[in-house]
């Protein structure tokens, strides 16, 4: 078995340095998942700040330490706010992650996704298998009727990551991230992970946290997918449902440590 | 007594149709209850989608199983959503629930909702009594002065909804749903159920959901009603105050089974 | 040692007030803490009201018995309801909160707060020491560069007071509130309250439930302070981690009687 490309220590490291850091992270995002995500990002050593109007989005990506922008709930006015903020986070090498919630499945929102992954060419773009595959065009991407699990898009993130420079994460049962020449896969988390609104949007935000910290954006990548996964192993034991399992989550986020994500993630 | 209009092993099997086919559906709702309406679709087994921009809501509400259109926080931009939205629903038989949050109160919202109710009649309204009142127009009510409980506003309720051709629900300590010939009164729930925002909101989401699984419209939302006050009935037993009663209140909503709202729930 | 300006009694008696009248509260805040702030506003006994669109928030604002305005996520459309809501809450003396997140931080909504501010003049401006100070202009404020220590900026903050007669509420680690001539400064709270999205912001609305029912401004904001920081005093007492804390400071909130507050609150 081959050296998984991440290692547990380098995780550790990363989230030793996002606690101490506390990346201020400029999160623009949907109405469903704004609060849990900054509760997320507190949980987790960040410093969110929701700043997603087009008067300010711009000229704030300049200086924060990262950049969110998820397509979850996009209106014209937000959209713009997300272009400026895109160009703006390119144009003065802010890292920034772009989640295209439900690219491939709605027209509008696929057009503006697939314009900011092609323009402002993001950090990393992070989002489960179809949006993947959706936004991958040329890179053989067959849209959303293709197969939906990570490991059956890990070829197409492979090509997408290599064409546009940029970290792919595809995230699913085993999340699956490449930079399109490594590939290291975490094998954590509960399916009531899915049960839970916003959960893959509060993902995104950490990356977006991890990159701001760290020199490599894969390893920022799978150090949070390893806080967030991990957290959910522990969350799922003490949890009765779906509600005290986001409670319980956000406690293991906050409780996590260096050493217990690096002991606990399952990587390959 | 009369046998109740609907009978508890209709709503256990409409619960576990539900939970059988997770449909999706497409909620346009507001800014307080967006995250906790799509955790409690999750919770009662439903998948939520919150689509509710004028480029892609009227699409996608074809395509759908059901639709939720509430006014709680309205703009220029989500009504035009919601316009078109309840327009596509009506057009596709996607059945649609209409939750006119503050209609009578306030002026501009209140001429929304008359208008999408009378032009494309929703398969449920959804309200508290001032609510359904102030929309019955030429059905008798007497706008938000009137009184106010469900069992005074069932009369109107049911005029408005022979007159339309709908399912009315109408929400309150003891819970009074017609179809304009039937009626059904769901006697659980708990005074905690208002102290927390949005549980309402939430409750049309799920008549939303269940109606996209029920022939009966009336099946549909008194299986909704069950399910939420059901689970509030065990939730309000484990609780300490509002902040704990909200959380064990997505728990319980997520350990329904079809057998326990059957045999938990209040009809007559 | 002098006496506090404000002392526990009429702390517990602003309190009782509150539960007994549940004043109507209309919100216009972010899309961060508007759900998260309803739930803190019921739990402390008050009603929430999110009305923030340009069509009906002057209006409503005429009759409700307080109105919060909060910058955290303006958009075009929100500011022109915050200025027609201001408005009209200065015309018909309802008390309003201005609660101008990351002011001096950000070009556009520090001028939508300071036009706020001088135009309209808050009953209460609620905020931390740099966002005091960077509205704070002629009254000798040196901007968001400023020292941030709430007890440094007291002067600066009784100055402003003074010059508009309104109340300024400067929130940190010990709270300081002043009417110009009056200082009271309320020593409770965790340091967990940073790390939960949106206390501040729900902290603001309940300054405004508690000027809806107090006929001394700085009273009011003694009150809002103090039960929400005698309740998070409670809530670090039984919580694992942040989740479980946010939680459990609803829970604490709601069964805060005014004896447990009037007792626990450290004035000086």
């Amino acid at each position: 078995m081959p050296t998984p490309a991440v290692d547990a220590d380098e995780i550790g490291a990363t989230l030793s340095r996002l606690r101490e850091t506390a990346p201020l992270v400029q999160c623009l995002t949907n109405i469903v998942a704004a609060q849990w995500s900054a509760n997320v990002l507190l949980a987790a050593g960040a410093s969110p700040a929701m700043v997603d109007n087009p008067h300010e989005a711009g000229e704030f990506a300049a200086v924060v330490g990262a950049v969110l922008v998820n397509t979850g709930t996009p209106y014209d006015d937000t959209v713009t706010a997300m272009e400026k903020a895109a160009a703006s986070a390119a144009a003065s090498e802010t890292p920034w992650v772009l989640d295209p919630v439900a690219a491939g499945g709605l027209g509008w929102r696929t057009e503006v996704a697939q314009r900011l992954l092609e323009t402002h060419r993001p950090t990393i773009l992070r989002g489960n298998a179809s949006e993947v595959l959706a936004l991958s065009g040329g890179a053989g991407g067959k849209g959303v009727d293709a197969t939906q699990s990570p490991a059956e898009a890990a070829p197409v993130a492979a090509d997408l990551a290599r064409r546009l420079g940029i970290v792919v994460a595809v995230s699913g049962e085993v999340d699956h991230l490449t930079d399109g020449t490594r590939l290291v896969r975490v094998a954590n988390g509960h399916p009531w992970l899915t049960k839970v609104t916003g959960v893959g949007c509060a993902l995104g935000a950490v990356m977006a946290a991890c990159a701001a910290v760290a020199d490599d954006a894969l390893v920022g990548a799978a150090t949070a997918t390893a806080l967030v996964t991990v957290a959910a192993d522990a969350a799922a034991q003490r949890s009765r449902g779906v509600g005290s399992f986001a409670v319980d989550l956000l406690d293991e986020i906050h409780l996590a440590t260096a050493d217990s994500v690096a002991e606990g993630v399952r990587l390959s």
